[in-house]
């Protein structure tokens, strides 16, 4: 990142005409000073410190296909970089309030920007929340702050009103006042029990809302904690890297978003500095982005997350992974018809000329055959073609999966807080270099998830290399149950057949870290070849009891090459079992004094 | 009024997509709908009922001067009929809520329009209002809805902020709970007294606020009375009707504007028929529009007003008149220069080639002569030139006054309450045919005044022909001081020098009425040449005590041709004298039976 500092242009918002403030609407000024950028080098556009608002009226409206985010289009955009250079959007601590369904900030086909300084947020969020007040044999009480949420009950169901949008509750996670963690034992499980969705709702007073059930619901939230009550839909990134380079994104506070936090798609070299996705405490939230935190999709290069934090999210603090396709028709030895098998993926421009793929036989997901993109052509939002350099591999035949291989980053994560939110903490799909470091986790299921599939979210790819090391994994990880969280660290492609001579992630080390499990799984591998779990130390929780299916402190399966030595435990914990299935136990490296035993 | 009821074709607002009750914003729907009426006859754009929300957001803006609203452009339009013919709006009783600063229904060179059957009002309407909770020696604490209000304090000062905006408190009328009146002796007396805009605010808890100032205000609210918290300016009409012609609304309740409530201008023909601009109720809202409820400006053909109704409203409920122009040059005998003389006027098509123009001299605000425009041509916002068809009367210099004769309609208005609003009643400056019959008055200030002036407000112009009968003046009507009220029905033209050979207005009857004063001006008339007061009732309120600084009951200033007579007193009045002055006392004819006395 070499954004230079020297000669640089400052434009002030203020000279354009908006005062900090005043609440009128930034859109149509941020707009004018966008297109003063335009071809100019070393710009600064500064905000005087105070509040500035922002409204879809006079936003720039734009179709954008956004990875895991729904197709719904136009994206309305609030401060957009379209094919700029060398440009910086200077906060100075502002605050930046969004109203109706916005995305707040777009960077689209430039080159060495920042942003810096300033925190997003709504007035009016698209996720509410509402402390329980009493809870009784039919049900719960809650209280909702009508200012920041108001809402209308229709046929006896609770619906949200905002700024040009009504809609419905759909799900419900409890937070703790205290320690702002997940109540443990909820998760997928759901704060109320499987089946709620029949509640009915009543106003006892304004803001004071009964929901309630014929015999109650199976689970009552507890009195005293926080419900993030989830409604609307993900359409909206916070931020939207894409098709652009050298982005630094430094000293932000991002307290809500329409969807996901900060996307980048497409792009190469990213870094994130001190950039907050978390609840608005002084504002009293509980609720922070309305999905992920950090999602690169399909990015390549650098990307660099140090001293950011994420908390209340209603979904994992990052994602890296790519998309793969499936291959519904073999066309010609060197053509084929490919479909985006999520509805979150639809539109994407895949691939370019030149880049590099690789066939992916999607029973055992062996990567068969690699080759280059010689033509990339469009049939529909759903469909296009590859034209290959070469004969594809004979091995592959409709129904087997493309990945994209030039789109893949490098990956330093460090110094890092992982706070409670829904879900899991990081999720890492990428082959290329990852180290996570001097990080604390705190997440509510497996604090890191290592996935991979080709035949259900399409999120490739392999990992080749990965250090996990020096971070602390603190209670409550995997204190509630979500998809694929089988451990601590859960690293789990979905594979229909596995082939245990062929794994599919390779040169996983998880190295100097201290756990503190309250429950039995640490560590879940499957299809791993290069796994090295050394030299942690781990320390019993004793802050819920456990829960977990699985009663093994290490799980291999389907592996190759590992090694478990070093580790020590302060005290006692449950988990000491290595459990090995699918393959050849000779493959595992444990010395004999070693606490975990076969 | 003869809109066609046969044949008629019907668009479905729901079969282009807009849903009742969704919340979504319908400008864009009903921007195409109204596309798709361009060339038809007899159309009818229908919404199934329920509530329609319009935002700014892909409305359409367009830049119109209208009368007595400030010039802030451009205007921002929620419904829109531009250049159609024969079309209706059938609301089906649904009601339109419209968020920021907007003007609801615009209708621009069309005719043969209707309106019928629905609800304009505002969630964060542009003017607040509070309860009056305690008082003490420094000040008193207002409770405010701050879901419907939400405000900020800055500097100690009160601002409301809300879609868009933030403005500061600038004027607070006091309201009764029980009888919805304002609070007598207020008025342009400031419920606070005067001086009060150096208060402070400080707030005890969320919505309730405490204004204060050291050693307290001159006069505190009463507790238990509600505060309409003025803020905001007036920049929207709630219906802009101009350049059109047969236009008829129906069945229609305007809780809430952005300025005047129903403006037409320039326009033909205009018909208002149970059309309410009053506080919506089921919200517990005391205010209602921020400005005047129907204005007319620069009409011709025939206005009817029937069973309308108006109240909480922050200026008149209805108010006809021209706008009379200062000629600042003469140019060449058959050339002037004219000015706008208020900046709410600036902007507008004055006149058009062959239209009737009247020249007064502004001293007597004598109409010296008459002339015929031949051409129009716009200097700039403030200023024109006019080509007559013959040379200018002698007596024309700069500094006089041009009257448009041509736009000057008949108006009636009947079976219509006219409730305590801010300010007065009726207000008439139109030169045809007037008559205002069966109405109940409950105005704050005067419940009628016919005003006329070339030297202020520059609102011609002198009425010839006004029968006022068979109406009820009731308590409050002339309870609180606002300009221009000399009585309960006030005739007040502004004229520098007065001459009582020429008198300014001519033939007004007012018979038949009944009037309940708890003071004792009843009429005030300057300038009349034909007054009549007969066979009215008049019957004494006890509900407060007398106030007004004249002691006479008929007050008669240079005016000649009065018959005063078979007037009827129940029990006593307060003002039974008949002041002259200016004048000759034999102008009156007044029977010595007559309970009036000189």
């Amino acid at each position: 990142m070499s954004v230079s500092l020297v000669a640089q242009d400052t434009l002030m918002i203020s000279d354009l005409g908006l005062l900090p403030n005043t609440r009128e609407n930034a859109a149509p000024f941020v707009n004018k000073a966008m297109a003063m950028m335009e071809g100019k080098q070393n710009r600064v556009l500064y905000f005087p410190q105070g509040r500035y608002d922002f409204w879809p009226h006079h936003c720039i409206e734009k179709e954008y296909f956004e990875s895991n985010t729904y197709d719904i289009n136009p994206k309305r955009l609030g401060i957009v970089m379209d094919g700029l250079t060398n440009v910086t959007i200077e906060g100075n601590g502002s605050e930046f309030i969004f109203h109706d369904r916005m995305q707040p900030f777009t960077v689209d086909g430039s080159s060495y920007v920042s942003l810096k300084n300033f925190s997003v947020d709504w007035d009016i969020p698209l996720t509410a929340q509402g402390e329980v007040i009493s809870s009784d044999a039919e049900g719960f009480t809650i209280r909702i702050n009508t200012n920041e949420s108001p809402y209308i009950i229709e046929n006896n169901k609770l619906f949200f009103v905002g700024e040009g949008w009504k809609s419905a509750l759909w799900e419900v996670m409890e937070f703790q006042p205290d320690t702002r963690f997940v109540e443990p034992y909820t998760g997928d499980a759901q704060a109320l029990g499987h089946g709620w969705q029949n509640y009915q709702t009543k106003e006892l007073s304004l803001g004071l809302v009964k929901l309630y059930r014929k015999g109650g619901f199976k689970r009552h939230p507890k009195v005293g904690n926080w419900l993030v009550l989830r409604h609307s839909t993900r359409d909206h990134a916070g931020m939207f890297l894409v098709n652009s380079k050298d982005i630094a994104i430094e000293g932000v506070r991002i307290y809500h978003t329409a969807g996901l936090g900060v996307l980048s798609q497409y792009s190469e070299n990213i870094s994130l500095k001190d950039v907050k996705v978390v609840p608005n405490k002084a504002k009293g939230r509980f609720l922070s982005g309305h999905d992920d935190g950090f999602h690169f999709m399909g990015c390549k290069g650098q990307i660099t997350v140090d001293n950011c934090e994420w908390a209340g999210l209603m979904d994992d603090p990052i994602n890296v992974h790519g998309t793969c396709v499936r291959i519904t028709e073999i066309l010609s030895p060197q053509k084929i018809k490919c479909r985006f098998m999520h509805d979150m993926s639809a539109g994407m421009v895949w691939s370019q000329t030149g880049e590099q793929v690789g066939f992916i036989e999607n029973k055992s997901m062996r990567t068969v055959g690699f080759g280059t993109i010689e033509a990339y052509e469009v049939i529909n939002k759903e469909e296009f073609t590859v034209q290959l350099s070469a004969p594809i591999p004979e091995e592959i035949k409709a129904g087997a999966a493309l990945e994209n291989l030039t789109w893949t980053p490098d990956v330093e994560i460090r110094n890092s807080v992982f706070g409670s939110c829904r879900a899991r903490g990081l999720l890492l799909s990428t082959p290329g270099k990852i180290v996570v470091e001097n990080n604390r986790f705190q997440s509510s299921g497996s604090a890191i998830l290592i996935a991979g599939d080709a035949n259900y979210w399409y999120e490739s790819g392999a990992v080749r290399d990965v250090t996990i090391q020096n971070n602390v994994f603190e209670y409550p990880c995997m204190s509630s149950m979500y998809q694929f969280c089988e451990a601590i660290i859960s690293i789990l492609p979905e594979i229909p057949e596995p082939d245990s001579e062929y794994p599919f992630h390779r040169n996983i080390t998880i190295t100097n870290n201290t756990f503190h499990p309250f429950d039995y799984p640490i560590l879940y591998a499957k299809s791993v070849n290069g796994l090295q779990f050394t030299n942690n130390t781990l320390i019993r929780s004793i802050k819920i009891e456990p829960f977990h299916k699985r009663q093994a402190g290490i799980t291999l399966d389907a592996c190759k090459n590992v090694t478990i030595k070093g580790n020590e435990i302060e005290g006692d914990v449950l988990g000491k079992k290595v459990e090995v299935i699918n393959m050849n136990p000779k493959e595992v490296k444990m010395p004999s004094k070693e606490f975990f035993k076969f």
